[in-house]
């Protein structure tokens, strides 16, 4: 018998929604089912280039998606500031929610969001790709071992790309009535959800923003970075900005190893991605020469990693739908103390750089 | 007719002049002349066992080596405190000199250095080795062009290496009334002359020190960072630390590329070293992919990097000596800047960590 498939709709045409309906489509426990758009016409087209079905349906609203009692889950790639009114009527509709980054303008909408998907039973995830990577959790393996890298000290993240004058001024991500958080929770997002991740998602005891944030002229950051630190004497720092070339670079140290990786957002190959990794390094004996150099490791996969991250969200909905599981809470606690730390950097960046407290 | 070659007095026998002794027999315009330590006993053994020739002077005080008329220059790798003093004494008794970094520990300090040198027309050169391989030029053409890299955004650098708790009590760089600045004036000095290398040694507007400076029982740094940024929207950051794994990276982005390298101050081996480059790096269709992934370079040298420090060092002693020249300013410009910088971190962190002007 073939695998239950979990059906989605999908709210809006969003372009990041091309990638998440390919995700889908080929995902082995996930189906599209519907989409909807404020235009007809834009959601007729959207379906017919990205791979539905024929028998999928085609809205001409965000509700007519929800009403549907044949959707399952629903995927929000709608900008920022809707996101506390479409997940939260999505969870009253006992829709299951994929939810783009970031989660929410703030923690206290993401809340709400959180209390609405509770209080129906509904699980709720984060579209963040990378988590789902086989790739990660090897790193991840390799983060944990006390021989290896021993006990975290540092971990520097940098996800830039270089957007063009039109993007700056006009694209979603830079209009304070829409992605108010641009940058910091665009790319941004991934950089603090990397820091989290090295720290097993333990909040940091204080963020302090970098002088020299930059803002497009409607106020919004499209430039920013801050350092992070934690009681033990761990350290992070981030920098993320729409302002330079594509970069996504990761460098962490431990007390015994190093991890290097240069894409960790998004792999250069969909099938094939890689991490490098030193431990115990050393200098010779006239500090000349040091080593051993980064050893590169490299994760052959079947699937793009949104596949990944689609089977799994798809794998707890089902546990939800059909064996009446209580909705995992391990995505949604991720979700908000990366908001957190969201929050907590634009709160310092307005404060003038000063350190805002965590705890 | 073989080259001039500048006679080199050692002061001290530290550890790191085994490897700077080396230099100099190896650089074809330099020789190892003499070697003074407070014990002639010490003196002795280090120029036995570091190459120097059976006619070379074994000195049991500083003073006797510059005292020596033969002697050209002096390689000073005496702990930092002490730089003041026996920086000057060389100076005025016109002696060139290889400083090892920090240069001092405040700029104050570094100023009277450099005025001493001046006036007794004495040239002066840091021992920051890596400014010297043939591989930072190559780096800083690809930094330099417009197309491949276009403008600098922003530049992350990363030296740490793993003390033993032994080392991090009683190494001179641990301490107090010898090498006050730790690890920022150890792992931290070469990060920011990265930074400054990378924006063409210009200043930054201000700096600020990270949260989660650590501290050793005596009171030196064996941690910390800071945040630099320019007027025009250039940042940086680094992190220095005696506390993790040996790592030396630095990811550089430009508007058109970026720059990455894992072994910016000493390379993993002596005669050849890399770093990478992407330019224009673009997304696929989809985002599900994106390149180029980052190119290698790799340099293969006759000699490692501190020759070729050694060499440019005595090519403008002799100039000086020989033809009358006037000593380089650009090299101690650098080293004051350095200095600067170093000085406003320490102040950064000592004022729990405000931004310090730098104009």
């Amino acid at each position: 018998m073939a695998e239950t498939q979990i059906r989605f709709g999908i709210l809006g045409c969003a372009d990041v929604a091309r990638k998440v309906s390919r995700a889908i489509s080929l995902a082995p426990n996930a189906a599209l089912y519907a989409v909807g758009s404020r235009s007809l016409e834009k959601a007729t087209k959207f379906a017919a280039s990205n791979g539905f079905p024929e028998s999928a349906k085609i809205y001409g609203s965000y509700d007519a998606v929800l009403d549907d009692p044949n959707v399952d889950a629903v995927y929000v790639p709608l900008p920022t500031s809707l996101h506390i009114k479409w997940a939260v009527l999505a969870a009253e509709k006992k829709k299951h929610i994929l939810l783009e980054k970031p989660v929410a303008l703030n923690v206290g909408e993401f809340d709400k969001i959180l209390e609405a998907c509770e209080s129906n039973g509904v699980q709720l995830m984060d579209s963040t790709m990378w988590m789902h990577h086989p790739r990660t959790s090897k790193m991840k393996e390799f983060l944990s071992d006390p021989e290896k890298f021993g006990e975290l000290r540092s971990i520097h993240a940098v996800s830039t790309f270089a957007a063009d004058p039109d993007f700056l001024e006009n694209d979603i991500r830079a209009k304070p009535d829409l992605d108010a958080l641009g940058a910091l929770g665009d790319v941004g997002w991934y950089c603090v959800r990397a820091v989290l991740w090295a720290n097993d998602f333990r909040l940091p005891k204080s963020v302090t923003a970098f002088p020299g944030t930059v803002f497009n002229k409607a106020g919004v950051i499209i430039s920013c970075g801050a350092a992070l630190h934690w009681e033990d004497g761990k350290v992070a720092t981030f920098h993320c900005s729409f302002l330079g070339n594509l970069t996504m670079s990761v460098t962490a140290t431990g007390t015994k190893g190093s991890l290097y990786i240069n894409d960790f957002l998004i792999p250069f190959e969909e099938k094939q991605a890689s991490f490098s990794t030193a431990s115990e390094s050393r200098f010779s004996n006239l500090v000349t020469e040091w080593g051993p150099p980064p050893s590169q490791s490299t994760i052959t996969t079947d699937l793009p990693q949104e596949v990944y991250m689609v089977t799994e969200f798809s794998r707890l909905v089902k546990s939800v739908k059909n064996d009446g599981t209580v909705a995992e809470k391990k995505w949604p606690t991720v979700s908000r103390k990366t908001q957190l730390v969201l929050d907590a950097v634009k709160i310092s960046v307005e404060k003038g750089c000063e350190a805002v407290s965590l705890n």
